[in-house]
Order: structure tokens, then C-alpha cells, then sequence
């Protein structure tokens, strides 16, 4: 089942509207989701927008809040998202870093007690449509095990780096566990083993059976000891630019709520000529593309080209949707 | 065999004098070269010594040429190497990032036509002694596969992370690739497997065997594609904001030389009161070294405690050094 990326918009709209949001806030949250769902990210986006709803409506979030802001460190700001609504939070604070970028050439907005911001990669591509490169990153509640130990210590701390290109961002949205939850789902759904380890027994063995890794196991972070050391140090930047709390902190509150973020916007339209700098990231490119694959392999991709992909066939074929979810969101 | 620290300057300094550097580059040259020996990384320390004395011997290297600015944008400067002495132009333009964000909070100078900076960590650290948060990454020449090919498309791009602390700096300091080349090597002389794959041998199979990888093998990103996409982005950036050379445009060039650098400074002193940011670091360094470890593993440790560790052992024993080396430096 098919739906147009303007009907999904629509939809979600109007249920945001009957939540209460206002007009503008219904309008972008309603396109945060929309496009999400478009790129190809479900997770984020269309099978995520039911629970999001029931979040709202639980009376926990207050959804008129916007982010206050606490600090002004010159081209850093410092912002408190008064624990409202995460995408539109977050929204704002890329927002800011790049009306700071536009001025100075580089801005960084760093932001507290927010909640989940969704599909990390949005605030990248808000980024590249402003002719920016966007950094941005989130800490989360204390996920995976450090090298040699099976205690929960590090979050997955999804980084996010894109950079602007006539023919399309490179987008770069990754959690720093080797796989998400909902891949690992897909392929204990399918009763695949995983390509490659993705985790830990809960003897500390590693694993490529997702339900292990799911049930009692632990996850992964990239390249083992790199990846947790690369958490623990995004986790302490987010921290201490925001003033708000670390993975740690947030798993003592039990919930994954109060998280920080760091958003980074450095302005292209200053630096190199469009045109040399468009020449230099198709030069990479087309040599990546041109890359022979393995036997039985797919083709390598740049990151972001895969999203890409899913885009485009969104937006000549409609939105390919779950259609009990699809009528969750009908009902709602 | 052990040195003292300052038998270890004296004897470096000595001899980049011989070699025609002027006192001051001479001494901070010296310096760079034997924290990184104190520090417990020989590769990019002492071993690298007489190599890198042989290599401004060549006349190759305008050892008196420092970098030029080739542009300001506001908190980002533009600075082109000249080809010049690798580790002192990435030092001056880590103090040109620390000098912006005293000013602003945020600095960042981007560096073109530089040459190998030896120990990626020096720069991060040289931050925190500055009370800064320190990121900074180097692009490489193409080094690693994309997931599903057997092609070198992308650089091991070394990033490097600090964050300052009383205790002693939290320091991530880590190329893209599983392994170095120096780790993979201790393993192959000692005949032993590398703890998890750390590259594919030829055909394309992930292999512990490091004398494999070493061989006619392919060394492996971290988190497969993960850390494939992580390095193209660094690779972009830094190419994208020094005006300078990409992984692809180095490989070009048929030896790894004029490669492109990216300095981050945040200014601490004016973001949270040093007692309570202290307290938050503090307190997730504390959970991590509460942890358990699996049997037979040595205790999780933060990034950068090995580090200090080994600092200690070398400010009170001296520095351990392989003798054959320090004879090759006396005679340099």
C-alpha cells in the first residue's frame, strides 16, 4: 500500500492539530515525519507516529513549550528544551546553529533536558539546505558494555554528519551500536544471523544471532573499544556544552528523558567557490561508485545515497506503508 | 633500558639543531616527539624519530616554511601547510583554533598542504591544557574498503577527541581502522590472532591473521560501514573547509603527502562553573572504573587512562625505549 507524501503530511497535520500542537508546530512536526517516512527511515517516522501521539496526549510533555535559552558563549548558545517536544527542540536548535553559521561562518547550539529527537538525520539535512555542514549528535540513556565488561555504560549516541551537494547531501545518521534495534528485528523476524557480530551473549560471547543480542545480550558499539571510547566522548561533549546531563545521569532517572544535544552548522556559502567544492565531492564520489563490488555483494554506497534512493522512488510511487499502521494513524 | 623524559628532549632537540631547524621549532619539535614516547606511543614517538630526521634531511621538506593564511571566515581560518613540518604546522593551527575560541567559545582553523602529523593525540591534548575541548582529525591516503568491495576508497583518517579534566584529560586518539599497523604488527611477530577481524585477506574474508592483513589484505573501518561512511564524511570536511586535497585526490599523488586537517577548539572556561562540570566528568569516570570485568579481561578503562598511566610510569622510571633505537638517535 502507497501513500503520497502529501497525503502523509496532511494526515499527520491534522492529527497533530486535534493534539493541540499549533498550526506551525503541527505543520513541521508533521513534516519531520513525513519526510522521515519518505527517506526510507519507517522507524523514525510513520511506525513511530502512533506512540509519539499517545506520548503527547499522556500529558507528560508539555507540547507548547519551545527551548529557553540559558547561556550565550559567543558563537555557542546554550539552550533548555524545558523537556518539550524533541523533534521541534531539536528543529530549532540546528536553526540557531545555522543563523549563527550564516553570520560568523561557523555556530554550535548545544541543548538540555530535550526528549528523543527522532530520525537524527533531519537536523543534518536542515543543515545542507541552508548550504551548511551539520554536525549534530544526542546522548542516550547507558546502553552498551565498554571493551572487557558486560555492564551497560555507554549510550548509542546517534552522530550525524551531512554535507551539502547539488545532486544530493552525503548523510551520514548512525548510532554508534553496530546495529539498530529495528535492523536487529528485521532479521530475527526473518530468522537471519546478523552479517557480522552484533553483539554479546550474556556470557560476553559475541554474536550474530539478533534475538541473543535482543533477549539478555548486550549490544555492540562499532569497532569495540573505539566505539564505546567515541560515545563516552561524544556523551561528555553533549554534557558539558549544554550544561545538561550525561548518559549516565540519564539511566539514573530510568527513563530515557532529559537527553543532550550538540548541533554544529559551518557555513559553505563562504568557503571555497561552489564550484571547486562541488567538482572536489563529485570527484569522490564517482571514484566510490565506480568501486567494483564482491561477488553477490551490492554495490557500495556513499552514505546517504541509499536514503536518496528511497526518496526519489517516494516521490514518483508513493510512500510504501505498513497499512495496519497506516490505519492506527487513520483512527487516531 | 630507560631514559628520562628530559634526556629524551635534550638528545631530539640536539639533534633537529644539526638538522637546521631554528631553537624554538627545534624545542617544540623535541617536545611533541618525546610526550609521545612518555606517553606510551613509540610508534609516532621515538621510533618515528630517526625516520622523520632522514625525511628533512631529503630537502623534500622546507623545514623554516610555516603556514600561511589563505583565508578567514570569521571563526573559521584557512591556512595552507606549504608542505611544511607536519607536527609544527598542526600545532600552530591547534593554537590558532584555542586562540578564536578565547574570544568567541568556538574556533576552528582548517589546514591544507600539510604533511603527517605524527601523534594525532598531541593536538587534542594541547587543547585541554588550554582548558578546551580539543576536536581535531587528519585525512590520510585511501586505505580502506567500502562495505561490499575489495578497493581502497577511503583514508584511515585519525580523530582525535579531548576533553579536559583536573585528573587528567579524558583522550580519544584513534585512526578509523581496526587496528594500526604498529598493533597488527606486535601481533604478527608474536604469531598471535588479533582479538576480533581486524581486515579480509584477498578474497575478501574477514580475518584475524595479521600477518593476512598485512599481506595482500585490506585493513577493515571500524563498524564495517559504519566507519567507512565516518571517515569519507571527516575526509569531506576536511577537504571542503582547508580548500585542500581529499583521500581520493592524495592517492593521486602516489605518496601520502598535502593532506588536509581540521582544528576544533570549544573555550571551557566560559561555559559551566569548573566545579560542577568537573563534578559530571568526575562522576562518569567513576562509573566506568566501578565496572565489572568479564573474566580474564584487565577492567574497562575510560580513553586516554592507559594514556596517563603509562605518563607516570615514564615521569618515574624514565621512558622504556628499545635500545637499538635510542643508539640510532645518538648517532643521528
Amino acid at each position: 500500500m502507497n501513500i503520497s507524501v502529501q497525503e502523509m503530511v496532511d494526515k499527520f497535520y491534522q492529527v497533530l492539530k486535534k493534539t493541540g500542537f499549533t498550526d506551525e508546530r503541527a505543520a513541521l512536526c508533521a513534516r519531520l515525519f513525513a519526510e522521515a517516512t519518505r527517506d526510507g527511515v519507517h522507524s523514525h517516522g510513520l511506525n513511530r507516529f502512533p506512540m509519539f501521539i499517545k506520548q503527547m496526549q499522556s500529558g507528560n510533555t508539555d507540547i507548547h513549550v519551545v527551548p529557553k535559552q540559558v547561556g550565550n558563549l559567543g558563537i555557542i548558545e546554550q539552550w533548555d528544551g524545558q523537556m518539550g517536544v524533541g523533534p521541534l527542540n531539536a528543529h530549532f536548535c540546528m536553526d540557531r546553529a545555522i543563523a549563527i553559521a550564516k553570520e560568523h561562518g561557523l555556530g554550535c547550539a548545544a541543548l538540555k533536558n530535550t526528549n528523543h529527537w527522532m530520525r537524527p538525520g533531519a537536523y543534518g539535512l536542515q543543515a545542507t539546505e541552508a548550504d551548511c555542514i551539520g554536525i549534530c549528535w544526542t546522548n542516550t540513556t547507558q546502553f552498551m558494555p565498554l571493551w572487557g565488561s558486560l555492564a551497560r555504560k555507554v549510550g548509542s549516541n546517534p552522530l550525524v554528519i551531512a554535507i551539502p551537494r547539488e545532486d544530493g547531501p552525503v548523510l551520514l545518521d548512525m548510532a554508534l551500536s553496530q546495529f539498530s534495534m529495528g535492523r536487529m528485528g528485521l532479521h530475527r523476524e526473518r530468522g537471519e544471523q546478523l552479517p557480522v557480530p552484533g553483539g554479546y551473549d550474556s556470557k560476553g560471547n559475541l554474536t550474530r544471532d539478533p534475538a541473543t543480542v535482543m533477549g539478555d545480550g548486550l549490544a555492540l558499539p562499532i569497532g569495540y573499544w573505539k566505539g564505546a571510547g567515541l560515545s563516552l566522548a561524544l556523551d561528555l561533549i553533549a554534557a558539558l556544552l549544554s550544561g545538561g546531563k550525561s548518559a549516565y545521569q540519564i539511566a539514573q532517572l530510568g527513563a530515557e528523558v532529559s537527553v543532550s544535544q550538540v548541533f554544529i552548522a559551518f557555513d559553505m556559502e563562504t568557503t571555497l567557490a561552489q564550484e571547486d567544492r562541488q567538482q572536489m565531492v563529485d570527484e569522490v564520489i564517482r571514484d566510490l561508485q565506480a568501486t567494483e563490488p564482491i561477488e553477490g555483494h551490492t554495490p557500495p554506497r556513499y552514505p546517504g545515497e541509499g536514503m536518496l534512493n528511497k526518496r526519489k522512488e517516494s516521490m514518483g510511487n508513493g510512500i510504501p506503508v505498513d497499512p495496519v499502521i497506516w490505519e492506527q494513524v487513520l483512527e487516531l
